[in-house]
């Protein structure tokens, strides 16, 4: 079970957004694996794709199809990931957007695939495109919980996250899902999120929100430092609240808080759901001389097998945080001025450990859940955040017999 | 047990270097964990040290002393790190340093401390140094086979390597021996190499020769990715044999090609004996633009736990691979030319799964225990090679219980 799942929040409808999802049979019988969404015209969509060179078909046609123009549905199949199919992959992926394009009257362009499943697999575009009508005939407003289930590979959990916020008066709703379980598992390849609004972004806005958004929450979670071929994220402005907040404005930042909080929200609920994962771990890197310093230090804390099996262990074991900051290659980095702290209790200072910290104090917090560290560089301003889990020998269980 | 390994060969004594062992006490009593070298006069030594920035005092003293002139004495113990120890740890490294001076006739400055074992833990100073008569009583030529035992940690094998080469029609030997078992487990802070030669070298020559040669060995190891506080490797040449090979000769390519085959070969040995190795995995990246891709892509397929453990399960999981070559970042990578090989098996060529695989070929290959991933990038002349293992259910038990 997910760390400190709290379960499926209730998911507000957004007007101009309808969801229908079906079990097509990619996967086993019964089982929903294909979700529709469809986007009123005049709605605006902006997304991320993974940086993985390898990526998969659907991230290189949805990307294509997204530069061209608005789409008015996005299809989503688990079970196979149309990933390493080579040439094969991208005609598979075009001849599922047609099937699309034909029974929503529009054209293929106007299609966003997505896939997420198993690496390497041809496409099973028959079994797949049977499902579409079906997909179709559920399509409804109150569509987000189902496709929340639709969308999952091996998560344990749906992960969904939802907010109304009130914008010049009028109430503006933000809701999204998303699924992720591996940082990335490129054989079950990964990470997808989708979250709409209704309120009014013109698309240039639209992908500065999205690039902000994620770099708050998507790109600031890790389970195994791993990268998917297929991650995406993707934001859809329907516009249908007839709000819109200029840029730059307080409105504009409410929005923005809003979009920034469900992003957040849906990629902790990815770590928190880590394969494996027994603990919830914020590294928080404050008073560093820029954003790329923390991170590097965060990330590579996060990154550290040994920092995350001594989690796992709930050891309160300060020599090996401290070793990855000493190798996250910080220039001129004054070690007497670090310090670092296990939520509140200082355990390095002065080059070394903390001369008031007792082990008992350390254990009494790694005995928790949700845990915080806390890295003090001391010499800027920037700070950044990252989320990560421990290191488990259910882990280790998970990604040695997936296949076997 | 380590994988592969043949026991300790027969490791030559080098002419001019003397090794002296003891049980101390630092460590359990009776259990080797004090090393002396000694120089003779003459000899010339070089080294390189961790990267990380919260590097150990002995690593600080040491390089201090060695740039001002050439040592007479090396002293490594066990079971205590002096990392983490802020200015205490310097004091109590040099106060070693004094004890061996004084009893070896010479001043502090030509000691080196090595210390290696559990970090953040005051150094136990007297114990040391009560220990240090008895080093210089076991001071002998053929002390090397002791050494290598009384340098472990949690090592599970000893660790050295020998060479005997005829240049100029004399006999040149090239002994050496290290200790670590995770690449870097900054608790056990970790990486240790001491390798002599009776060759004449001047520093600046020796110099460039241990960089090129660490540069293909213990430069080019993986077990978890992690980077010790306390990572030492000296090169020591006593001149001994009276044979000088001039720079660029062949003369001195026969020196450099054993120098650099005992380095690999003890390197190989730490990844042999890596916390829960069962599979030792050579990485060859081909036909790069220059080296940097190359030890991008291999060393992003060597820290990658997804790897790692399909390595473990014995899993030809061929996605995995080319997934982590994906997101090694190398520029305008072309995807159909790039060819994966599993020993002599293709995986992946054209974008994808190579067209003529199976399964079974895979799985031949996987099931073997020392195992070569070839990855040609097929876009220039540059090539590099990793070692590294796979990730058990062995790492997380090691690292997690190891302070419970």
């Amino acid at each position: 079970m997910a760390v400190g799942y709290q379960g499926l929040p209730k998911l507000h409808p957004v007007g101009g957004v309808r969801l229908g999802t079906t079990a097509a049979g990619i996967k086993k019988p019964g089982r929903p694996d294909l979700v529709l969404i469809e986007l009123a015209r005049g709605a605006t969509a902006s997304a991320v794709f993974t940086r993985n060179a390898f990526c998969a078909a659907p991230v290189i046609l949805a990307r294509e199809h997204l530069s061209a123009r608005e789409p008015s549905y996005l299809l989503v199949n688990t079970g196979n990931a149309n990933a390493g199919t080579g040439r094969q992959g991208l005609v598979d992926a075009q001849t599922c957007c047609e099937a699309v394009a034909s029974r929503g009257g529009c054209e293929a362009a106007d299609v966003l695939p997505f896939s997420t499943g198993v690496i390497g697999e041809p496409l099973p575009v028959a079994t797949l495109t049977q499902g579409i009508p079906a997909a179709f005939s559920a399509l409804v407003a109150e569509g987000w919980a189902n496709a929340a289930d639709g969308i999952l590979t091996t998560d344990t959990v749906p992960k969904g996250s939802s907010r109304q916020v009130e914008i010049g008066g009028r109430p503006v709703t933000i809701t999204g899902i998303s699924k992720g379980a591996g940082m990335i598992r490129p054989d079950m390849a990964t990470m997808l999120a989708f979250i709409a609004t209704d309120a009014v972004v013109e698309r240039d806005v639209l992908d500065g929100l999205l690039k902000r958004a994620a770099g708050l929450s998507f790109n600031r979670i890790s389970v195994d430092g791993d990268t998917s071929t297929n991650d995406a994220c993707v934001l859809m402005a329907t516009g249908a609240s007839g709000v819109k907040p200029e840029p730059g404005s307080d409105d504009f930042e409410t929005l923005e808080t809003a979009v920034t909080a469900v992003c957040r929200e849906l990629a902790q609920l990815i770590v928190r759901d880590g394969e494996g994962a027994t603990k919830f771990i914020a590294i928080k890197v404050v008073k560093g001389r820029d954003q790329k310093e923390c991170t590097d230090v965060a990330y590579t804390i996060a990154h550290s097998p040994l920092v995350k099996t001594a989690f796992f262990a709930s050891d309160p074991n300060w020599g090996r945080i401290l070793a990855a900051v000493g190798r996250a290659g910080v220039p001129d980095l004054n070690l007497q001025a670090v310090t670092i702290h296990l939520n509140e209790v200082c355990i390095v200072s002065d080059g070394g450990r903390a001369a008031d910290y007792e082990e008992a104090r350390g254990q009494l917090v790694m005995d928790q859940e949700e845990i915080t560290i806390r890295v003090d560089l001391s010499r800027g301003s920037a700070e950044a955040t990252v989320w990560t889990c421990d290191f488990s020998y259910d882990y280790v269980r998970i990604n040695a017999e997936y296949r076997t």
